[in-house]
């Protein structure tokens, strides 16, 4: 009666080119409302497919309401199919204008960031804050995965706590207070969908349009994202080997609400923050009633040096709101980090939380809790740190090897990237430099990209070598030097 | 030569427990610098636990720095432990000032929602867009979920398509045309956390401050929130038996330059919005140079009469913006859905959600690709139909049965939830009886919450019936009832 194929070398299933087929037939016209469709035995014999595909296709049917009836007990075409839909199918379609948009846009597009669609190379090589992915422990996430999602409690599904998952911000409260030096409890603790939502959700937390904010020049360009599409306007505040000059942020900009810093590592520099400095940063804020934001992205990784406590730690007034991330550590697709709030700052965080997507997924939280707790976070974290050590020194060697008097890094204490700088050999800037090394697949962004208006006072390329073997490390700068030379 | 226990009923695990007990024991001085630690066998044996056990608590230590050498080679506590970290702890800390935040505030806080913690009462009864979870086949998303994540392609881990996992959007997209009569292609398909957040990517994606915007009178608080989060100013259209009344749009704001709508199943009234009146709505979008949001939150379940297509695809000329989430057709806590934007807006959207979270975290995309390839989607909104529509039945059966001029409600041909409207024997407003039924742990919001000014023309209570059995609703509406009395 009705006449369908199927190819099995399809990237669509079976099922659906089943259904693609009677789709189409029926809407062509082509089969009768209220005939009968065969048998689903015979129809799977016919075709040479099991009975279970054509079910399938069927109940697809039936489900969209181009057929009626009970499946076994004999499917037909609809009497009365969606009217409403063949018509909206049929009618002549204006040409889409993708050019210009049929209403307005928000003024802040400008601000907005360049869509990286992060299609990956071939070379990985120099991406920055890319982990080694190779040596997570899959066997074991995709057992605590598959252990939580086989059976998950029902009292889970329907909802959930707006700060996230509490096991999770017990093991995360309990990791930062040991570790970090913090001073927090779980409560303090929110779920976010990593760093750079977390940034997103402190700017709209407190800033209002105009208020002036303290940037670190240079810096992440997603935390000056975040402000400035929370309306701030952004003072650069240079960073010296101690940190951000304090000194220079009170003569520029004295009435900012808040400071945002990498006190640990700066990124991309590699400072660690002095001490003093941290002491002279939160008298600031004490003196001026402003925030500080400590993005702590990198903190893991350590090699040598004594680690400072974060600011967090030392802050006695609840000034700091701490922000950090598992997407480093662990993978990037993972899109889960966290903010330590202020107590003060609990309520209001979950009231906007409520308002930007209800509550963090379910989704890894669990399993996530249960990497921490059984121990496999600390193991991997510390596997990893003696890995990316090699991989530093691996990358220093390399750039004496090939780069002698163009690119020259000395060797940083912390991170998974290093800032090489441009010598005299090189003609071009650091943007010419990195435009080249984009034309061979490799990723070295220009230092001077990090700086608010462009102007770097040194040129230099930025460096990943965390999830770069060494190998990939020695042929990513052999190849970067051919082109640069 | 230290002393330590573990308890087997402590909800902390057994390694958590010796790890605590060796921190506190460096910590105090309990345990001098460069004191060799027992052997992990021997302490392994002496605590009855296994050796794994007291080696991932000996892996904490090290990796955090309070012991020293290479596990299996002998652990001593470090001969420098972190002093900034010790001393940040021991520091006498001021009072938390809990009550007055250090720094300042958005003043959009009284905007956002107020922080609904969800904490479920023992009735679940009747929790508007809650779907029934014991009938999901947990066994097939498990297995789903196993197959995805024990062996996770590499290229998936790096880093994610800032408009969410193609394959996703690939199903999302066919789903849509199929069922709602969409025009739309994988391309304009944005992976959101639920409604929630893509209608907050909306209204930033497309409000300046005091731009005005037709919300639905009564209609959705999140909506409003969304929207007024960004500025907007939000003007009550009132809602009649066809839908959005356009005409008083145009007189109360023809200059909006939005309007946003629930055309298929009002909500909370039901209603669903006439062929004449979507269109007329089309035509004032074209006329004012204005977008449509259409959020169409339960479309998955009709009971009865013919589906309307969508208004995306009566829509030539990219005006509407299309909502939608699957928390309400599979589970609450997957915290997916997704926003279909015109071709338009597909490269200033990216650019937005670059800047507020990255891009979707791969977790449960790649799971729920799979569910609906494989038809298990199609057949569970299916079972869910039949079932949901008995079930609206017996919350009408309940009704008559126990609140004869207390709570009158009509059937509907759609949704998860009804009005009931409260008759002459109740003697206060709705709000005095969704007062009394939060007091015995129902919930049962008032009808006239969902207006902007809390006036509502009629008084009712928003009752969800979907995630209910029979019993329960007869139960609920029964204790229900002895509250109102």
């Amino acid at each position: 009666m009705i006449s369908l194929s199927v190819d099995r070398h399809s990237a669509d299933s079976l099922h659906r080119q089943i259904y693609d087929q009677i789709r189409d037939l029926i809407l062509g016209g082509r089969i009768a409302p209220a005939t009968r469709l065969p048998s689903s035995r015979l129809l799977a014999h016919d075709l040479g497919v099991s009975r279970n595909t054509v079910l399938n296709a069927y109940e697809m049917l039936l489900h969209e309401g181009y057929t009626e009836g009970r499946v076994g007990a004999g499917t037909r075409v609809s009497k009365v199919l969606p009217e409403e839909l063949l018509s909206a199918k049929r009618s002549p379609r204006r040409a889409p204008s993708a050019a210009a948009p049929a209403g307005k846009l928000s003024r802040l597009r400008e601000v907005w960031q360049t869509g990286d669609r992060r299609t990956e190379s071939p070379l990985r090589a120099f991406r920055p804050g890319l982990p080694e992915i190779e040596l997570f422990p899959w066997d074991v996430w995709g057992r605590l995965t598959g252990r939580f999602w086989r059976r998950p409690p029902s009292n889970l599904l329907t909802g959930g706590e707006l700060a996230g998952y509490r096991p999770l911000r017990d093991a995360i409260a309990a990791y930062l207070s040991a570790v970090r030096g913090l001073d927090c409890h779980a409560g303090q603790v929110m779920i976010t969908a990593g760093a750079q939502h977390g940034l997103d959700m402190i700017a709209r937390l407190i800033i209002d349009p105009g208020d002036g904010v303290w940037l670190e020049q240079p810096g992440y360009s997603g935390l000056r994202t975040a402000f400035k599409a929370a309306g701030a306007r952004p003072t650069a505040v240079p960073v010296d080997e101690s940190g951000i000059d304090v000194a220079a942020g009170r003569r520029a900009a004295p009435e900012a609400v808040c400071a945002a810093v990498t006190p640990s590592h700066h990124y991309p520099l590699g400072v660690t923050m002095s001490l003093a400095r941290r002491l002279e940063l939160l008298e600031w804020a004490e003196t001026a009633g402003a925030w500080i934001v400590e993005d702590d992205y990198d903190s893991e990784y350590r090699y040598g040096g004594r680690p400072l406590s974060a600011l967090q730690g030392l802050d006695g007034g609840g000034r700091v709101i701490y922000v950090g991330t598992f997407s480093k550590v662990l993978f990037p697709a993972l899109r889960l980090g966290y903010v330590v709030v202020p107590e003060a700052l609990i309520e209001p965080f979950l009231k906007l939380r409520a308002s930007v997507d209800e509550h963090p997924a379910l989704a890894m939280q669990p399993v996530l809790a249960a990497f921490f707790e059984d121990g496999h976070f600390a193991a991997h974290v510390r596997r990893m740190r003696g890995l990316y050590a090699e991989r530093q020194a691996a990358l220093l060697a390399a750039l004496e090897r090939h780069a002698a008097g163009l690119l020259t890094a000395t060797a940083n204490d912390a991170g998974m990237h290093l800032v090489a700088k441009l010598g005299p050999a090189f003609a071009g800037d650091d943007r010419e430099a990195a435009a080249r090394a984009a034309a061979i697949g490799l990723r070295a962004p220009a230092l001077s990209g990090y700086y608010a208006d462009g102007q770097a006072d040194q040129q230099g390329l930025v460096l990943g070598y965390a999830g770069l073997t060494a190998t990939e490390i020695d042929s990513g700068v052999a190849a970067l030097v051919a082109a640069l030379k």
